[in-house]
C-alpha cells in the first residue's frame, strides 16, 4: 500500500506552488470594487475606499503570512528525499487548509475590525493548524527517515526545534483570544504551548549531544 | 494525422498540475463569508459559521477526492512513456471533468445535507465519469504500445487491475444512490460492476501467467 | 530595444501553461450553483439542472477550443529557437484574448442557446482573432530567423499552411453568422478566406520545390 | 536569521509565473456577463456589450501593464544569483502588490471613464508602488553582491539606469494627476522624479567609467 502512494518529491512541488500562487491572489478578490451611487463623484469613491482600509490591511497581513508558510514549507521539504503516504497525507492536508486561508482573511477582514470577536476564532485556528500540519509534516519526515542523507543532523534538529517554537509562540500568543470561549480554552493553549517548549528543549539537548559527538563538522 | 498531436509527456504535466492547483483552490470559494445583520455580534457570526459546516465538510471531501485523483494520475502518467492523440484526448476529457468538480462539489455541499436526494446525481456521475476517464487512459496506453519499457509488466496489470477494481467498487457502491432514477440504473450499475470485476480477473490471470513466464525478475 | 525584449523560450513556458491552466478552470465557474425555492426537493434541483445543460454543453465545446489552442500553440512554440520582442508581444496578445475566452464562452452558454444570436458576434470574432495571433506568431517566426535549424524547412512550411488553412476554414465558415452584420461582413469574410487559402498554397508550392531540392531527406 | 530565508532563485520562478498567470486571467473576470431583460434580443445584448467598451480597454492596458511587468522582472532577476531574506521579502511584496491589479484594473475600468478622476489615485499609486519595488529589487541586488558573476558591470548599471529613468519619467507623469490632491503632491512628485533622473545619471557616469576600465571586453 505504501508504494502506492510513494512520489517523487518533485512532482508535489509544482502542485504546491500553484496552489500557493492561486490562494495568494484569491486574498485579493475580497477586496471588491465600490458601487457608487453617484459614479462620477471623486469625493465618494475615495471615501468608500477609505472604507476598504481594514480589508486591504488584512490582505497585507495574510498574504505575509501565505508567503511566510510557502518559504517555511520549502525549507523543510528540502532537507525531505523523498515523499511516502504519511507525508503525502500531510502535505495535502496542509495545502487544504492553504485554500481555506482566504476564506479565514475574508472573514477576518469584514468582521475583526469592527470588533467581532468571533472573527478571531476563524483565522487563528486555521493558522494553528497550518503550524502543526508543518510540524507534524518535519516530525514524519525525521521518523520514517526520509531526511536527505547530506543534511547534517544538528540542521534538521534546528528546524525542528524552531518548528516546535513557532507552534509554542503561536499557542502561548493565542491565550487571550482564547479565553472569549470560557477557561478551558486559554489554559489547553497554555498546557499545548509549554509542553511544545518542553520538546523543543529536548530537541535542543540532542542536538547539542550530536554537536558534541561530530566537534568538527 | 496522429503525428499532429503527439506530445512529449513533460509538456503535459504542467497543464495538469496547474489545473489541480486551480480546482483545489476554488473549492474552497463556495465558502461563502455569511454576511451579518450586526457586524459587529461575534454569536450571529459563529451561528453562522456553524450553518456552513456541511459545505466546509463537504469541501474537505471535495479535496481529499481531488488530490487522490491527482496522485493516481501521477501514479499511471508515470507508467507512459508518450503522449498521441488518443490519449492527449483523454488527458483533456479528464481535466475537463476535473474542471467541474468545484460545482458538483458546491451543489453537493448546499443540498445533499438539507436531504435533497439530487445533489448525489451530480456528485456521483461525475466522479464515475472521472474513474472511466482514468481507467480509459490506461487502456489506451496500453492497447497504444504506449507503456514506458523498463516498467515490468506485471506492474502494468496491477495498475490496470486496481484501476478496474476501483471503478467497479465505486459502480457497486452506487446501487443504492441509483435507486432514486427508478428500477433500470441500479441494475445498470450491478451489471457493469460486474463485469469490471470479471475484466479485473481475467487481468490478474494474465498478469499470473506473465509473472510465471518471467520467474525471476 | 530587441535585446531588452530578448527572452529564452523555456521562460514562456510556464506563464503559458499557467494562464490556460486558469482559464480552463475559470471556463466551469460559469455554471453556477442553482438557488432554489425549497431546498430538499430533488425534483427542482433536477430542473433547475436541466435549465444548465446549455451552459454544460457551451462549457465543454469551449473547454474542447481552449485545449486545442493550447496543443496547437506547443506544436507551433515547439519549432521556434527563440523568443524576441515581436514574438512576446505576439505571445501577450495571444494569452490576452486566451483569457477572454471564459468571458465570451459565459455570454454564448447563456444567451445563444436562446436564440440570441449577437452572442455569436462575441465567440466567432474572438476565435478568429486567437487563430489570426497563432498565425502571426509563426510567421513572425518565420521571417525573423527564430525557427530551430533542426526543423526540416517542408515541416515549417506544412505546419504554416495548416494555420492558414485552419484559419481560411474558420473565415468561410463564419460567413452565415456575419450575415447578421450587413452585406459587407459576409464579403470581407469570402474575401479574407480566398487571400488565405491562395496564400496557403503558394506555401505548398514552396514546401514541394523545397521538397524536390531535397529528394532524400 | 538571514541564513533562514536564503532560497534557490530557481524556487521563487514557478510562484512568481503561476501569480501572474492567475492575476492576468482575474483581470478578465471583471468584465461581467451582461443580464439582459430580454435574453432573446440582439440589439439589446450588442448594446450591454458596447457598455463594456471601457472595461474591456482597459482590460487590455492592464494586461500590458502586467505583461510588461512580468517581462521586467524576468530580465533583473535573471541577472540574480540568488535570493536572500531581504530579496525574497521585496519579491513578496511586489507580488502581493501585482495581486491588488486586478482589483485597481477594475476600480480604474468602471468609474476612470465616467470621468471619476479619483480612480486614478487607486491606479496611479500602485503603478508606482510596483516600479519602486523592481528598482529596490535590484538595488538590493547590487548592494548585497547577489549579481551573478559573468553579467558584465556595464549590463548590470545599464538596467539598474532604465529602472530609474522608467520610475523618474512615470513620476514626472503622474504631476497632473496629483494635481488633484492639492498642491504638495505634484511638488513631491517633481522632486521625486529629479532626484531619480540625478540617479541615473551618476549610474551612467559610473557605468562610463568602468566601460573605460575594460576598453576591449
Amino acid at each position: 500500500m505504501s508504494a502506492l502512494f510513494k512520489l517523487s518529491k518533485h512532482r508535489m512541488d509544482p502542485l504546491i506552488d500553484g496552489v500557493f500562487a492561486v490562494a495568494l491572489t484569491i486574498l485579493a478578490l475580497e477586496i471588491k470594487v465600490p458601487e457608487l451611487e453617484h459614479p462620477g463623484s471623486p469625493a465618494e469613491l475615495l471615501h468608500a475606499l477609505m472604507h476598504h482600509g481594514s480589508v486591504i490591511g488584512a490582505y497585507f497581513v495574510s498574504f505575509a503570512l501565505l508567503g511566510l508558510f510557502w518559504i517555511w514549507h520549502h525549507r523543510l521539504s528540502d532537507k525531505v528525499s523523498e515523499i511516502d503516504g504519511a507525508l503525502l497525507c500531510c502535505s495535502l492536508a496542509f495545502l487544504s487548509l492553504v485554500c481555506l486561508f482566504p476564506f479565514a482573511s475574508a472573514v477576518f477582514g469584514r468582521y475583526a475590525f469592527s470588533g467581532n470577536t468571533a472573527a478571531l476564532l476563524v483565522y487563528l485556528p486555521l493558522l494553528g493548524f497550518i503550524l502543526m500540519s508543518q510540524t507534524l509534516y518535519f516530525v514524519l519526515a525525521m521518523r520514517r527517515g526520509l531526511i536527505r542523507a547530506d543534511v547534517p543532523a544538528a540542521e534538521v534538529l534546528g528546524a525542528h526545534r524552531r518548528n516546535l517554537y513557532a507552534l509554542a509562540f503561536f499557542s502561548l500568543a493565542c491565550i487571550p483570544a482564547a479565553l472569549l470561549l470560557g477557561l478551558a480554552a486559554p489554559i489547553a493553549c497554555a498546557v499545548f504551548g509549554a509542553l511544545l517548549i518542553w520538546a523543543a528543549r529536548a530537541a535542543k539537548l540532542r542536538q547539542a549531544s550530536r554537536t558534541a559527538e561530530l566537534p568538527a563538522s
